[in-house]
């Protein structure tokens, strides 16, 4: 008998049907003995016309007031299950955020849990009785009620996890878990059976948007062990999704790459010619933090006689806002000979725990790429990825090459 | 100055155009000064919609999770009306039922108010925050969302109006005040600048269904000003709607009858030659209320030959089970010559305070229906109603007569 956190999203109550679907799942685990948190999210599309109705009535709303709104979408699914479950003759309960009293700080459409108060919930556990909670949702100090912003149904679960030291947090989705690339441009994409929370958060950084980032750097610092399902196979399916751990361990796929990422969200942007001299980083990328743009990817290259050239990439939507808070800076606070902006790249990255005790990796991701003519314009690694930036047009071919050249059609021997 | 508590029914927020419109109204009298408490209802379907998707799950859903659902709805439009004062640069902020602290019993779907904690919206006001509360909901001592039943928006708006000891509260509904009778059936009716509660009361119960009735006498218990006003009226108007009363005073109307109402929901069941000893009427009616029906009027005639002959009315849905509840304890719990059971009737009242200290009004009422024919079955009395069954078929034509009889048409002299 374990005590298992169940999360499911929006497509997965998207209707009468899917929730009476995500009842006979829990009852199955019900059955087998398991004590059962249940995390909901609003039935998809909800929230986004919840929000719509806020827009129609300001360009601005105000984020204490969106969230009271927002908040509904959850509170109706979770009553929903709640009645789905009794009706099979299953005890069961429905929690708002405010009524298990999931503590955030008072940073409205964005907040951050601070504290969950189990109490209540594993009273429900210890007779019986099935606890379902709404994500997404918490309540401040004060008494507001906030959520976490979007894909944050995802961290509840999580967070309910690592408060009542859960041995599993099952997030349901509409995948049956992560892949070694996107199958739509890989056929032989793989399932893995398990994967670092490392290699985890450089897939989902890059794309594969199988869980919210915030929810596996959670997950990583409580030592909550996550695993990826699927909502969509028949109820009594005993598929085991993919294991996201927090250590490497014996019974892991032993891959070197696990993963391709990709992104075709970002822009870059190349400024040329910039005296190289110290505190130049911060005069160009200073006015850009200011100006609340993320930026991804950074390479300097050496500079010749003084100079230096200077590359970065933004996300696509900031691409206009960056080159003008650039240009403005151009012969003011800094000099340069050239700004340069392309938005017609795309990023590709082999992603690996394995790559800290394996060599010759960079090289080979390098020669797979050069042997299919693709040039490569920016280069980054971290302990366990290499990032390229190379001409969008050439993403789909570059992610099933690299995918083969790595062998990752293959499932480890 | 004032403190006016203003409450407007799902049909006034039932759009964003109609909350655009409520906001235009609160900010109006925002302008002049005063402060505000505002109630809402769900949008007009709303609640329907949230119970119907309960209802697909099961035929007989928890009462604790349909509160959790349809509590939402209102939860929604508190959100959208802050956000719609607040971009005409208007401070306010929502309030959940459980956020004032509204708190009820635990009788889920039709809870009752205990107490409400005025001290945050007190806080709203004196520094001219408008304060804006879901109606419908409160929250049990163990932190459950109750709901108060159908209309329960008006009892919340009463209740926070006695809470805040308010001037003055404003019920907005999609009719500019109360008539002295249904305009659809006669066009002369008036509308009344004034009645009191207990006229209300009658009118209300018989159909005039301006006020949900629970909130008429916790107004009257608290002594709170209730006024009906039209929300589909210009917002700039002034119009002063109808204006409810606890006590007659000079200013108000002298009329001796107030309104004619009716009925047309009711069946009569009379039960024939039954003996006539002690304890009749609780054996005939006893089981009726055991199986939970309720009863209207009831009438005893004095009975010949040691029988007497006994007749009541009951809502047309529960009209075949109280005829089965009968037919069992025929023979068995009571002796009885027969009973009959009518469905088409309807009942006439004439509703007025001024009958207290008028003499002969029950006799021009009678004549005024034996003039046009009209047979009646029954009758029942009140200190300030007087109220007929007759067949269903000359209820309009009844009303019509009555109006005339008491120069309702008339403004009083």
């Amino acid at each position: 008998m374990a005590l298992i956190v169940q999360k499911y999203g929006g497509t997965s109550v998207g209707s009468i049907e899917r929730i009476r679907n995500v009842a006979k799942r829990v009852a199955r685990f019900h059955r087998e003995g398991h004590q059962l948190v249940v995390v909901l999210s609003a039935m998809s599309g909800e929230t986004n016309r919840l929000l719509g109705l806020a827009r129609e009535l300001s360009a601005n709303p105000s984020p204490r007031e969106l969230d009271v709104i927002a908040a509904t979408g959850e509170q109706v699914t979770i009553g929903l299950l709640a009645i789905a479950l009794q009706e099979m003759g299953i005890k069961a309960r429905s929690y708002t955020g405010a009524q298990v009293r999931i503590l955030t700080d008072g940073a409205h459409t964005k907040a951050r849990i601070l504290e969950i108060d189990e109490k209540r919930m594993r009273k429900d556990l210890v007779n019986g009785t099935i606890a379902i909670v709404a994500g997404f949702q918490g309540v401040d100090k004060d008494g507001n009620i906030t959520t976490l912003g979007r894909g944050g149904s995802d961290t509840s679960g999580v967070a309910l996890a690592a408060a009542l030291k859960a041995d599993e947090c099952q997030i349901y989705t509409d995948v049956d878990g992560v892949y070694t690339t996107d199958p739509r441009i890989v056929p032989e994409a793989r399932r893995l059976d398990a994967i670092t929370f490392e290699e985890m958060l450089e897939l989902a950084s890059q794309g594969s948007k199988v869980l919210q980032i915030r929810s596996v750097e959670f997950a990583g610092k409580y030592l909550v062990k996550l695993r990826v399902l699927s909502s969509f196979d028949d109820p009594e399916s005993t598929a085991k999704g993919t294991l996201i751990t927090y250590e490497e361990n014996d019974s892991m796929e032993q891959a070197i790459i696990s993963g391709i990422a990709f992104n075709r969200d970002e822009a870059k942007i190349s400024v040329m010619g910039v005296p190289d001299r110290p505190g130049i980083a911060y005069a160009l990328l200073g006015p850009i933090a200011a100006a609340n743009i993320d930026v991804d990817m950074i390479v300097q290259n050496i500079g010749a006689s003084g100079h230096t050239d200077f590359s970065f990439t933004v996300n696509r939507n900031e691409f206009q806002k960056a080159m003008d808070v650039l240009s403005r800076g151009k012969g003011t606070t800094f000099d340069a000979r050239e700004i340069i902006g392309d938005s017609h790249i795309a990023k590709v990255s082999a992603v690996g725990i394995g790559m800290r005790s394996h060599v010759g990796l960079a090289s080979k991701m390098f020669k797979a790429l050069a042997d299919e003519g693709i040039n490569i314009q920016m280069i980054s690694t971290s302990e366990i990825k290499i990032a390229v930036v190379i001409d969008e047009k050439y993403l789909e071919l570059a992610v099933r090459v690299l995918h083969k050249a790595f062998e990752l059609d293959k499932a480890p021997g």
